[in-house]
């Protein structure tokens, strides 16, 4: 196996190896299967599970017990490909769909593949991420990106994908008026992904001024500093809103939206908080709303590449810093010092900021 | 206006004076709007919030603020009609759909007229209820009943049209698991309904054990006394259900129906309890839940007499106690004293027991 | 009643007096009922179907038997009201939804107002439409004009409610691609709509090149020219439409259509042409399409009027003729002549070209 | 690889020579990959596909080009497994999903995967089928028999899985009134299956008395023999079918169907007949009906062994009649010297009659 006519024996990695962290280490390059491919890995955007993993080696139930490489959201160029795959593949460069399902079970044959009990996730333990100069995955899951996206952006599909899959679960389309609320980097590709679906209202809520500009030049059409304005107060008078997406795990947060919601709203629980949220009974019976979550997503990238390409959504302005492996830690937790930051991009292989060379 | 060539001038009517205090007086006979029937009462059945008001004056926002006619679940006969409704029907056996909307705001124009801001329904106040011997309708809303179904039956189609409404709206079908908490009379109809919708495991989970026995009989593939045995311990190794419906209003037996959902399954909120259900986030978004509540239903008489008088659901059994107008109070509180009372009729005229002359 | 201080005591009107032949003539102007609004009709879009009444006195068993007024897409402003109608209306700009739905039945309970049996609707024989100095209507079928948009605009939310209907029902939306087969008003206004509605391949197919420019300055992210290049053609080698509006009526544009859809599609028949149109039974059942047609809209003027008032469909260009009522006659046979017309508007009263004072 | 000791070398086979001949030969026993079972097969249902591939040696573009093994309704008996598979499953008595997707597509990820471009399907060509004493086949798809459903039931789900998948397309379920045209086993099917999915009208419409005499007995309704009296009679002054299943595959059944369909209508053309099936444009747009074809079935096992273990469908008056492998001939041919056959089953290995051992 070669790349650019040199031999890969090792590769450089990311480790967690305990809470707060991070070693890079060398590790060999890993084989790709008949039906995967191998990917020098350009652009990491660091999700908020990245941290909490760094910060608490735990998420619920998944349990960091040994060392395991984190990351989740990647893009990269294909470097070799398994026995099964179109040796064309080669060179491509593509955005990584870090789920794989078992694709025999109820869910997966259902195609609720994201439900899949046997699913392998990057950086969800025991599976290692991303964060490493290659990775194998399979070519099912791997993506081309047009030459009009950049790695950083092709890294950015993986959250963009669960705004995606929270406007198709909630229904957003025109005629739905949508609140958001938390404008973290999940809240504002919501945002985008509401109005690429067509909403004409699309309120988006949150305590950072900053990010509500960010929001407000991205996109909402009306932004809503809770810490001066409640939102019973901004709906007063005016129809609530027919899709909510909770982006902040906040419980008042919550409670607020699903007190403004309107008649047979669809109210989709997206941010991460507590192990319980206390739900209106009468609210929710009263006006048959519909509260759900999220758990990743399915079938997501082929339009997430399409909104991106047509300059539906625009994710460039999110990515808000840069870093090397060896400055991990550093993208881990960039967002605590800096109220500016929205997503850290790590690149493990190849060019910095994921400039197409 | 007549009604078997005697004048009707005055009837009998009981009122809630005042919380605790049921009066039988004289008012005058309605006269029915042009669009309206005027229908002699024959049975009545109690419904949970009729004996609510009598207890408390109050459901939530509804506040009983002068003496108010409870009843809302009703059959009778038309003996009059308004200008522009076809005399054919006088003398026509009848239920009664008892909440009146709009028709002309968004919720009524989209098919989900019980949402309409507007609505009026019997014995919600301050609109008065159907203890009485004579009632006005509107004709749309009054249904005719064949022959097979009697009046307690026709006053029943009330709450079976939750059941109908709650399994619509969960999807109830073949290939669906079902799990039904609260085998009260709505619980107990539920359970008829989702058989009738096709599913083929259905399990109804109570403390009562007599209600379990009922339940049994009445069609529920699976019993589970939960004061001996968990619906954890109960879906241990099996596939947990797709639809839930919780019919008691108990925070605890929510959270553990919830606990035990399938995938992707639809959990709806039917029984009244506290101001607020505890929803565990991780388990609503890991699974990707639907959560939702009924309020009353639409659309549901024509099917919810189909199945009575097709066999697919039968009623009768749910009728455990008759009373006359004057004996409201003792029919208001029959289960109190009777753990295997399950649905009271009251008979505001006509013939007791609802028996077809 | 008054408008502007003069007393309103006649109108005149245009009526289709037999087959090709237009009179105008006066009319006592209407008092609204109770619950409906007086309308000074500043504009009305001239539609195929009046075209059609006008040449051939019929639409299939719709039969004109006497004299008809014609127009059916309109706009205006509120002179009077009803009894029961806000008298703050009065002045208020607004655009006509022009069938009205007896709100009682079985199709109208269910949200299906537009496939109510007892529908009256402007211009349907036996029904007066709105080619009338003034008409009266529910005043809940009258929507209020945003500023921003002009009478003209206003009337053509009517054919822009056939696209918004027919995205609704195909599922229109980002990750969708979508072909629709002709370009005229409705296949102008459908394309604008599917892109509105998020999908980013809008195809449109016709035979009129200049059709095709509009349509491709409009939004439409490719046109093809079917007399030169074939649908076949055009989407061999790469996945056939999700989402097909056919807009054209013609039997062999539904067939090449019908003949690239992808798995699973839409096909949407909005234009009339033949008694039977033929359909592939191997390709509906090996992809299973859905086939469906659709009759009017339900539920669309609201946003309707948000899709304009945002930008996100432009509606001026379409118009491409102004007539007043003199020249209704002109307005129905322009596009005979002009190949470059598209719409035209007739001006009942007021001011030409719907120009708001 | 051994069953109950004996070593298992050559089994026999009926293969599809050239049309119009069967000849039954000795063939290697294969052997089960990691993810199959080796199936000893005691039950085959003769498929009207079987039957026009031995008349014509083509259905469509599905040409026989080379001997084919025909044959795709089956139940047997799991004699050996792949490496991949639990060896408790040796000795499981099982039924057949006879097609096996990529679970790598779009259609597959989706849950379409009965429209996956790369499907094999036995007795397809160039798909061998399961005439054979034994076939190997994914263990995925593969379902275990409750001991109550014998293998001619077991075989009989296959055809069951077009009526359940029908039934789901359509939305039977309480309240929908369901019209299906004729009476073949599909068709008889399907009509269990709707009154099983809770249609409390179905009427089944056929020219063969006898096969509407077991519809009758099966369930349905009500029937109409259509030689005598005509659909549009039927249903004069009564409401329409909300859900048509056409099993027919003749036209003029076709369009009588559609003809009398109520508003909203779903229309599922089953029967394969011509190339071309004329759809009333007016009617389909008037009513807004959509019209839809199955393309076999998509995760119907479960819930086909659940309807037929719970008595719901009865499959056992279907099978009428009993065949050997060496008279394949006879049971392909046998429905057309006797009007009361319904469904052939031939029995390649094991006990004739599908009796459980």
């Amino acid at each position: 196996m070669t790349s650019g006519g040199q031999p890969l024996d090792a590769m450089r990695v990311a480790i967690l190896a305990e809470p707060g962290s991070i070693v890079v280490e060398s590790r060999p390059v890993p084989t790709p299967a008949g039906d995967e491919v191998l990917i020098e890995v350009r652009s990491v955007g660091v999700c908020g599970s990245d941290t909490h993993y760094y910060d608490h080696g735990r998420i619920g139930d998944h349990v960091v017990t040994g060392p395991l490489v984190l990351g989740h959201e990647s893009a990269g160029v294909i470097v070799a490909v398994g026995s099964g795959v179109d040796t064309k593949r080669v060179g491509e460069r593509v955005a990584i769909e870090p789920g794989v399902p078992c694709r025999s079970c109820r869910e997966c044959l259902a195609g609720r593949y994201n439900l899949c009990p046997d699913m392998v996730f990057h950086a969800t333990p025991p599976v290692d991420g991303t964060l490493a100069e290659y990775v194998t995955h399979p070519s099912v899951f791997t993506f081309a990106l047009p030459d009009g996206i950049s790695f950083d952006e092709g890294a950015m599909l993986e959250p963009l994908s669960v705004g995606i899959w929270a406007c198709r679960r909630a229904g957003a389309a025109p005629g739905t008026r949508v609140l958001i609320t938390g404008a973290g980097p999940v809240g504002q590709l919501a945002a985008q992904v509401a109005v690429a679906f067509g909403a004409t209202e699309v309120v988006v809520a949150d305590v950072n001024s900053h990010r509500l500009d960010v929001a407000a030049s991205l996109g909402a059409t009306e932004v809503v500093d809770v810490t001066s304005r409640s939102l019973s107060d901004v709906y007063a008078g005016r129809p609530g809103p027919d899709v909510i997406l909770e982006c902040s795990g906040h419980e008042g947060s919550t409670a607020a939206a699903i007190g403004v919601a309107a008649p047979a709203a669809r109210v989709v629980l997206i941010g991460m908080g507590g192990d319980t949220v206390g739900l209106p009974l009468g609210v929710v019976q009263g006006r048959e709303l519909w509260v759900t979550g999220v758990f990743r997503y399915a079938n997501t990238w082929p339009t997430a590449i399409d909104l991106v390409a047509t300059g539906r959504v625009t994710l460039a302005p999110l990515a808000t810093g840069h870093f090397s492996l060896d400055e991990t830690e550093a993208a881990l937790t960039a967002a605590r010092s800096d109220p500016r930051a929205i997503k850290s991009i790590i690149h493990p292989a190849g060019h910095p900021k994921g400039v197409n060379p």
